[in-house]
């Protein structure tokens, strides 16, 4: 018997008896099987070097449509906790799955997706020790739902933060932004627009292990949901620092830009996937920008801002847009305004 | 401003903006704070004992409706993931928590759901280091679907799974099966049954703990998904022994019992979510059914059957029920018979 005797997702996978059992042998251990993963045992037990500090992050995904290009939500499911490890400094290790998938989803549908999301944690070197799957009625899901907990480890002499940010700091991103969000857009055609943009979806420990020797390093994170705008707004409002960005150094692609500027989105708020900001010394970000645009998926790199003494109150930190013909625009938190489902 | 000035999550409160702040602070933060928690971090460092291994595990909640006499979803996403490392004999320290609110939701409702999920962790001696929220669209969710990882430490020389069980040996369970699954059927008010049934909703741990220095302690298993007689079967089919248990000292609850005749359940296979199902040697099974009838949520405790040479086939176990009037009757792995979802 294999669970491919079906075309679809029924309630019976997910009521913990002989047809589970062969959704998780046929798709979830054949896509992600590794000498820790018992899918039998309750727990396992894991393996922590010496010297370091474990960590550990969660994300969960709800994307849709559940593919689209430059990856899917199996993929997207590994990076974005990678990612979050990453930029804590942090190696993944290991990784727990979720997955609660919605009666009806096609079965090889989510053959491709378990093997995406495998692909993506070979790649990045982590392995799924524990899992999990639930199966929700037909109307009571998006298809497939994801959660992982990522389990990392970092050098016990490493302290980033944003209490590490002075003024005079400047601004790095490892690429172009908003690359995901749009070529989610895009895939939902829910606005008769085309074009070929691909989500920069990827594992951004090889940028931020990188950069992990550097003294002047102070800050890393990842642009997802709020995109770039968020990310200095939250470092703004934490440290009572301004942040003032040179609208003309950061990179956007200019089908994401022709994008934004048709539906009226702000590309500064627009989610990536496998992009890094960084905050370094002055001397030390020029020494970012070389290491990065020497790495596979560093080759945008910029130096976007710097950060400025602002009005000194705590919470009273801004982020200011310089735009090329000299104005300035604040980059305010985002509001009530939904944006899709991204990530 | 307050996430209170709402009453009803919208699909503002997931897109990484101020209203996802207000969400999170007014509500996760508030309830779940601890001093290992920080809700602008992107990775949690944590702290592992020595001489411990360390042990992941995960799981997914969608259980309908989301309160239940005796839990609700949010206890219920503590206790399944606390239990599953109890049962491996190790101590949680850490859980993350995924929340997937659907957009609709009532905010006072979700409220109370995560307050009574702090209380659990707390009472548990749990911490909760790592969060994520996202917000799906009406009609694409079930209220809130929570996943919980977590992170404990066991023994370094505890040495416990089915590989140690032996003919002889002895199956014992910590109180009346099925409680949760019949409490949660109730709650629905599908089938114009009432009753006052409780569901077993709690943390193991207390019971678990207690019979790790017991040298004839082979396995224990908390018997949700699938029940008493899936534990049984899998212990069977991995083992080739096979396990014959005593109708009549199988602990079930007479309100149980007349619900599942009522609706033609086998109280077998019905969920528990606060019980233990734990394999000893015979002498140190009477030794932990008396350590368990001392302990708050044991003294229902009983000796319900026996391991047996099967066929020596390995995959051909079985699991035997004597019935009071000396008939038998097997108790197989589950088929595609779909019960609700009470977990």
């Amino acid at each position: 018997m294999s669970v491919f005797d079906d075309t679809h997702i029924s309630l019976a996978h997910g009521n913990g008896g002989r047809f589970m059992r062969e959704l998780i042998e046929d798709i979830f251990a054949k896509h992600l099987g590794n000498d820790e993963l018992d899918i039998n045992a309750d727990a396992a037990a894991i393996t922590i070097p010496e010297n370091t500090v474990p960590m550990l992050t969660t994300d969960g995904f709800i994307v849709q449509p559940l593919e689209f290009p430059g990856g899917d939500i199996g993929s997207l499911a590994v990076h974005g906790t990678v990612n979050d490890l990453a930029v804590s400094g942090a190696r993944a290790l290991y990784l727990s799955l979720n997955a609660i998938i919605e009666e009806g989803l096609e079965i090889k549908c989510l053959d491709r997706l378990i093997a995406s999301l495998g692909h993506a944690a070979k790649q990045a070197g982590v392995k799924i020790v524990a899992g999990d799957t639930k199966v929700t009625p037909r109307g009571h899901g998006g298809g497939l739902y994801l959660a992982t907990t990522g389990f990392g480890v970092r050098d016990k002499n490493l302290n980033l933060g944003i209490h590490k940010i002075q003024a005079g700091d400047r601004v790095v991103v490892s690429g172009p932004i908003g690359d995901h969000g749009i070529a989610v857009m895009l895939a939902r055609e829910a606005f008769d627009l085309k074009g070929d943009v691909k989500s920069d979806n990827g594992c951004v420990w090889p940028l931020t292990s990188a950069l992990l020797d550097l003294d002047g390093l102070r800050f890393m994170r990842d642009p997802t949901r709020g995109g770039l705008a968020m990310v200095c707004n939250e470092i703004a409002k934490t440290s009572g620092l301004d942040i003032v960005l040179q609208e003309a150094a950061i990179p956007v692609r200019e089908q994401v830009q022709s994008v934004c500027e048709i539906l009226g989105y702000d590309p500064y708020y627009l989610a990536c996937e496998g992009r890094v900001v960084a905050v370094l010394s002055p001397e030390d970000a020029q020494k970012a920008l070389a290491i990065w645009q020497d790495i596979l998926g560093g080759d945008g790199a910029q130096i976007i801002g710097t950060v400025q003494e602002g009005s000194g109150q705590k919470d009273a930190g801004q982020v200011i847009l310089e735009t090329p013909i000299g104005g300035t625009r604040v980059l305010d938190e985002l509001e009530d305004d939904p944006l899709p489902r991204i990530c």
